[in-house]
């Protein structure tokens, strides 16, 4: 199983994304398949905290998972390792971003892929880029780890703004960096109030438990 | 002189951006002015450490900063008040990076830009997009954070190809990650065999006055 596939996607030649990205969401409303888009940085921690999260989630859902990247194949191969669930790594031939129709040339790339009840889709480590394309996901999921400071929510507001909900990861380290938790949350509620906010350490576990439970409620609420 | 000015650059209307940064390229040789572009990841330490080199340099040489943002001017502001040096904000209009076209705005924004030996340009945090246009810079550096991984020269392969240098930073939290350094500079060596490595601690100054020295010299070559 630590063999992935490598999916080679292309960008979109139709010019509204918008629509690409509505029409696959309500397809996979109807098949009652949950995409969960997770943007961040790159070295925030994606492939950790995701590790983590679906070792919580994978025996009550059945789970796929896309992980996007310029070049190798490192992220789908550990998430296919370190979890078992089915993992393929899609290549963006250098784009920094996903858009509708690249998620779903990834999603139909998997064998029947309305089996999944959740599929997750961990975009290019970019903080600029994808926030701008709408990948048809029914939540966007943002992580901010301590090392990167307080202040990105100001420097980067359309991640922020686009983001359901964000996780600030490596909060293990905090006191050796100058990161002021009670501002950085402010900078996020400035950019976007409604935005749910977790702290988090993906390396030894600390609030993974607490996320778990919002996805599945997340998920729950949308089905109903 | 902690009041800074904020100028809007807009995307090039031209086609060719290689051309327009080779013309730019050229013009700043002909007036004897250093462009550096300094790219990485968003928190991986660009201001704090040419605050550090800034401060190494400008007895010799009289420096110009620009400080490119999708929003704020927290970087110019921060430059100006720690180093005393002329810098600029560039706002980008939600653009993830710069073309030469936007650098030449940025530039031209100086009263009399051939006053300065060297310009030095703070990059969108970003490690895909930048790598993609040429500035028209003179050389391009790049800092990559302990925090942010050993691997991500293999993930983000254009930005170490057009590195002509690399900062490793935060080397002071080193014990604190999974962080190989060996395998870092192999990985970047992987993908640009000539690219000069220096690991530095802009906190602490660590490495600084190497990179200081090094800069230096690339100078003067340039210069002869």
């Amino acid at each position: 199983m630590n063999e992935v596939r490598i999916i080679e996607v292309k960008q979109s030649v139709f010019a509204s994304n918008d629509k690409r990205a509505n029409e696959l969401r309500q397809e996979l409303k109807e098949k009652k398949v949950f995409l969960l888009n997770v943007m961040s940085s790159p070295g925030s921690g994606k492939t950790t905290t995701l590790v983590k999260l679906i070792n919580l989630l994978k025996d009550e859902y059945k789970i796929g998972v896309m992980e996007a990247d310029i070049d190798s194949d490192v992220d789908a191969r550990t998430v296919s390792k370190m979890t078992g669930v089915e993992a393929i790594q899609l290549h963006t031939g250098g784009m920094c971003h996903l858009d509708a129709d690249m998620t779903r040339q990834g999603i139909e790339s998997f064998e029947d892929f309305d089996r999944f009840d959740l599929i997750i889709l961990e975009n290019v480590g970019n903080l600029v880029c994808p926030a701008e394309f709408d990948t048809g996901a029914v939540k966007n999921m943002c992580i901010l780890s301590v090392p990167e400071g307080d202040d990105k929510p100001l420097k980067y507001p359309l991640m922020f703004e686009v983001s359901n909900f964000v996780l600030i990861n490596k909060t293990d380290v905090i006191e050796y960096f100058d990161f002021d938790m009670d501002a950085c949350k402010k900078n996020i509620a400035y950019r976007n109030p409604k935005a749910d906010i977790f702290e988090i350490c993906a390396k030894d576990g600390r609030g993974i438990k607490e996320v778990a439970e919002y996805i599945k409620k997340q998920m729950k609420d949308w089905r109903n």
